[in-house]
Order: structure tokens, then sequence, then C-alpha cells
């Protein structure tokens, strides 16, 4: 018997939007300590990791661990059906579990919605991700880094992002022309959310793929801020902090002049 | 000579809109009493009838009954050239009318704009709608009922609706799973426009197409309340209440398990 | 050298957005008393004159005459990754310019955004423009004129515009019928921008394409109030006035009965 019940449940339909438009079909692993999903990307270029912590739910309840393959599409396609306001209940049989119930409660007025999603197998190996220590982890505000990343693809498909102890720079390059944007750490300690913070092993210069980092940024509504850690010939790490988990992108960088 | 002045024009402008996806040409019958229109929808499955009282009108004159035939979608067109806050009037000859006129005017500013439409013969019997004794009549919030019409079509195109003495119960069954949204009855008499009544007959499950259930809730804008009147193997009725007259939706229900 | 500092950036972004669907290439011509630009539109039927005035700049630097060839489109593109309250600085090289640098800085965070766009050689005669004395000349608030004209593209294709002392009047005629407007001149001393003014030397009737006049309306967010000056057998001048200068738009009337 799977139940995990969230009160906010505006946060799992912003989860679901920050993962649709990259992965397909994912299972949602249930145990004890909450669930996860990890899922490469359609094109096998980029990693979806996903936590939530059991203690973010009230009540959660999860006797053994067991995996709940979901097309995340239709999936998201219910949790529309969600309003912002609601409290959402993910409820599943862990033995014959062949479908996934939704229960949506208003407390202001007596509506209950409750959909049923069928479950399908998915095959899936489970990547392990390496702790790693980066040469360069950068907070800043999610708005910010999302805003760049649509502003750049005007002018090219990658990015080069240079990190300095004072200074990351954002560089596109493409036919009508050239563009960057710098920011400078900020020293602001009254508005922790807009603070950018720089922490600093070795300086990196690496380029993405401009797309991918854009898909990236559809989870700015779950967090201020978000987290880019780089290292030389690793995949950047972008990590979306919430209190109740987070959600990680793993991109690798672009190699050559292409 | 028929004139009709509305001081709020914006809800001539809402009310083209409900009507206006459903019915392509049909006559404005006008009357000593007031205007009306019924038309059956283009593809003769659902009916609609609006009705206007005259006392709506100030002034309203009407010296004997006649029909205007319209193209809905023009009319539509140019009532969007109406602001929100125009007094608008209607006006045609009984005689020879081959034209509306259509004034709108802003008292705020010196601007007068007036409009003249090409009228057509319109073809069209009166269905004489009997006056039935309902199983089951359910007032509740209109932005409600069309948010549930919405929602249930990420499930199925049919939606059966279940209402008995303390429920009323929406439910939808497609490919991807099961939807169903539960109502009880409200006690809230503060708030008259979120309160859920139902009077029952004898409980009721009937089945309809949510296309044509969504395209009702066009009307939503039109009041707080919407009216639901179901009896088996009678057209489901679908009202909008507005001061000023009413609009109404027919449909048949569904048969067999298609 | 040429730099152009303009502390109310949105303002250059909405200029972009006026001629950007008229011009697609043009010459911005800067000189030491500011950036004019002058262009067909791209089916030669309108004129854009577009005049910034150095007063307007600060600090505007700009040592001899020369001319900035630019792809409106691309430039538009790179303004929109201005934000509003940024500060945008033009910059070139007057000698070798291939490439206009631009500048985008907000005070409030530590960001600065820098794009280069490739400048390309465009030819170009320099029309002028005689002063003209015109028939009448209307002010009125450039919203309503924006309005008029969507909601008249519903009739027709044309407009005609009549002014007379005490009104001027817009008229379409079409398949589905007529529509005018007929705005009267304004007393309000209180509000000035939605002041409506008519000088008038004799009156005038003159046709024009509502397409093009819908067009010049992107002006509107430019200003309050718009300019219309009329003369028989003259392209009719549509002016935007802003603090920094001004935008024109010139329109020929159409002739005979098309």
């Amino acid at each position: 018997m799977f139940e995990a019940r969230l009160t906010q449940g505006a946060l799992l339909k912003r989860l679901l939007d920050s993962v649709k438009e990259l992965v397909t079909d994912a299972n949602f692993d249930c145990s004890e300590t909450g669930i996860s999903l990890q899922a490469m990307d359609n094109s096998h270029v980029a990693l979806v990791s996903l936590s939530l912590r059991a203690e973010g739910f009230n009540p959660y309840r999860c006797d053994r661990g067991f995996s709940l393959g979901v097309n995340l599409n239709s999936l998201n396609k219910i949790m529309k059906c969600a309003g912002n306001e609601d409290v959402i209940t993910l409820k599943a049989d862990d033995s014959s579990a062949d479908s996934l119930c939704l229960l949506f409660e208003n407390s202001s007025n007596e509506r209950v919605s409750e959909y049923e999603l069928k479950l399908m197998d998915i095959d899936q190996e489970h990547l392990s991700i390496p702790e790693t220590d980066y040469d360069a982890t950068v907070m800043m505000p999610s708005a910010e880094f999302q805003r760049i990343c649509r502003d750049l693809m005007v002018v090219s498909e990658s990015v080069t992002i240079d990190v300095s102890k004072d200074e990351i720079k954002f560089t596109a390059e493409g036919e009508l022309g050239t563009g960057n944007v710098k920011l400078k750490p900020t020293s602001t300690i009254d508005k922790p959310e807009e603070s950018i913070t720089i922490e600093l092993g070795q300086t990196v210069s690496l380029q993405f793929s401009l797309k991918y980092l854009s898909n990236f940024t559809r989870g700015t509504p779950l967090s201020d801020q978000v987290m880019l850690c780089l290292s030389d010939n690793m995949p950047l790490l972008v990590e979306y902090k919430m209190d109740i988990g987070y959600i990680r992108y793993y991109l690798a960088p672009k190699v050559g002049d292409e």
C-alpha cells in the first residue's frame, strides 16, 4: 500500500511541468524514504533526477519499495485538473498496482476529484550518479538564468559559460552577431533570493546546448534560486531545490568547435 | 420600427459569444415582449434558446412581431467593436428591414460608432419546447461546471452525470484511465453564487458529449450559477439566467455503450 | 566614434517595434544632431521617418556623420533581450564600423549584457519630404485611433476619413455591411492626453488602406496622442511625438472607386 498526501498540490503540478518536455515515460520509485525518478531524456543527451522526501508528505506510507511506470504526458494532463489550492493524494497498491490513483481535494468547496491513471511497464536501468567535487558552483536567481537562456537563443543554439572568481559570463555567437551576459557576485544579504554567489576551485569555460538549458529552466517556478555546478569534461549539473526535495538536470558539455 | 437600447452593452457581447460556436445563422424574433432566438446547432444535435425581456432595455420599442435573419459570425465581429462600457442600441425598420443597425456609444468620450449589418432570409421551423418536470435539478457555480467539463475532456469525449440526493457526480472513462468529480450540496447561505443545490424527484444517470457541454459553458460569463435539469430519456437542459433573460441549451443523452 | 546612451531603454524597444513590420533593412543615419532613419516600406507604398535628437541621450557623441545599415528584424530580436528597466547604450566605430554594439545595463542587479549586431551595406536614396500646410490636422488619443483601425478592419480593407470643423468620421464599407465611427472635438482641458482637436483649412475626404494604418498604430505605445495631417491629393501624415523625437508615417490616399 502506497499513499502520499501533499498539502501544496501546486508543487506537484510544477514538478511534472519541469520534467514532461524531456522525458516521455518514467518510473516513480517509491520507498520508505520517499519518491524518486531518474531518466535520460528522449534523445539520451540529458539526465533528469527528481527526489521527494517522505517527510514532505503528510501522511506518507510505503511499506516496501516498488516502481510506478508512468506516461508523464498523461500524468501531466491529469495534474492540470488539480486546482492550484488543491490537496493532492497519490495512492497505489504495491503488489498488483496497474493504476495510480490521484485524489484532488479543495477545502474551500465540496469538490472531490479522483483520477485513475493506467500504469505501464518501463525497462529502465538505474544510472548511479557519482558525487562530484565541482570546479565551480554558482548560485543565482532562477528567473535570471531562465532569461539569459531565452535571450541568448536569439543569437545561437549554443552558449559558453565562463566562471571566474568574480564573474559568470554567458556567451553566444551566431549569424546575426554575438551576445554575452555577465553577472557579478552580489553582497545583498537582505534579499537572499536575488543573490549571486560563486564558489570556485578553478576557472571553467564550457559550451552547452541552449535548447537543453532552456528546457531545464522549466524548473524555474520550483525555486527562487538555481545552482549550476561545472567541472571540466564533466556534465553540468543544474539543480532546483525545494523544501520537499530537489530536481537535478545533467548535461554533457559540447566538445570541439561544433 | 424596432429599437432596443441596452446600457450594459457588454452583456450582448457575451451573449453572442455564447451562441456563435454552435449556430451560424439564426433569426432574432422581435416582438412587443422582447427578443428571442431559437436554433439547432449546425450538426442538429443541440438546441439553443435565447430570450431577452423588453423590460431589460430602455427604451424598447417594437410595434409588431418580425424576424431579423443574422449571420452570427458577422454580428459577433461587429459586436467586438463595441467597448465593454458602451451603451448598445439595436435598430431596424420592421417592414423592409434588410439591415440591422447597431449603435455603440461611449459616454466618457465623444465617440459614436454605427454599424449596418446586412440581413438574410433564414428558413427556420420554430420548435416548441414542452415544459418538463425534471427528475433532477442542480444549481451550481457556472465556473465549476465549466472547469469540470474542461478537466474531464482530458480523459474522454463523454461524461456520465449521476445525481442522487446528496451528490452530483461526473465520470469519464478513456484510454489513459478514468476520472470523476463529486460535488456535495452546500449550506453556505452567505455566498449564494457559490452554492450547490440538488432538487431530486428520482436519481438519474445519463451520458453526454463533453464537446457539446464544453461549448455550452461559453455561457459562463453570463451568470455566476448554472442550472442543470435532467430526466431519463430527456434532453439535458443547461440554463444561464441573467437579469434581462436567459440562455438555454438542450442536449440529448447518449444511448447504449457507445 | 559613435556612442548614445538612453536611460529609458524601453523607448528604443517600442520604437523598433513600430518600424519592423514595415521595413526590413534600413540605415540609421547618425550625426552630431542625432539619429534618424527614413525608409519606404517593403512594398514601396508607405514611408517611415524616425528622428531622435542628440539631447535625448546622455551622453551622446558622434564626431561626424555616418550610416549604420541594419536588419531591423535582427535588431529587434536583440532589443527584446533588453529589460524594460535597462539603460541601453549604442556604440559603433565610425570609420570601419562593421557591427553595432548594444549594451544593456540593469542598475538593480549586477547584470550587463552586450550584443554585437553585424551591419550591412544598404543602398538607400534619401527622399526629401517637403514641409506641407495641411488642409486638416487632427490630434486624438493614439489608443482611440488604433482601436478604430482595428474595428473597421472587420468591415473592409479601406477606410474613408472625413474631416469637417466639428467632426472626424471614419467610414468602412464591405460585404457584411458598413461601419462608421464619429469623433467630436473635446473641451476637456484636465486630461490633455484624451483630448481631440481639429484644425481645419478646408474639409477633406480621403480613402486609405486599413492594413497600412493599422501597421502605423504600432506606434501607439510611444505617445498618448497621435496627429493625423490630411490634404487633398497628398499623402496622409501620421505622427507619434516623443520627448526625444518623433516617428512619422506617410501613406498615399487610394484613388478612384477601387
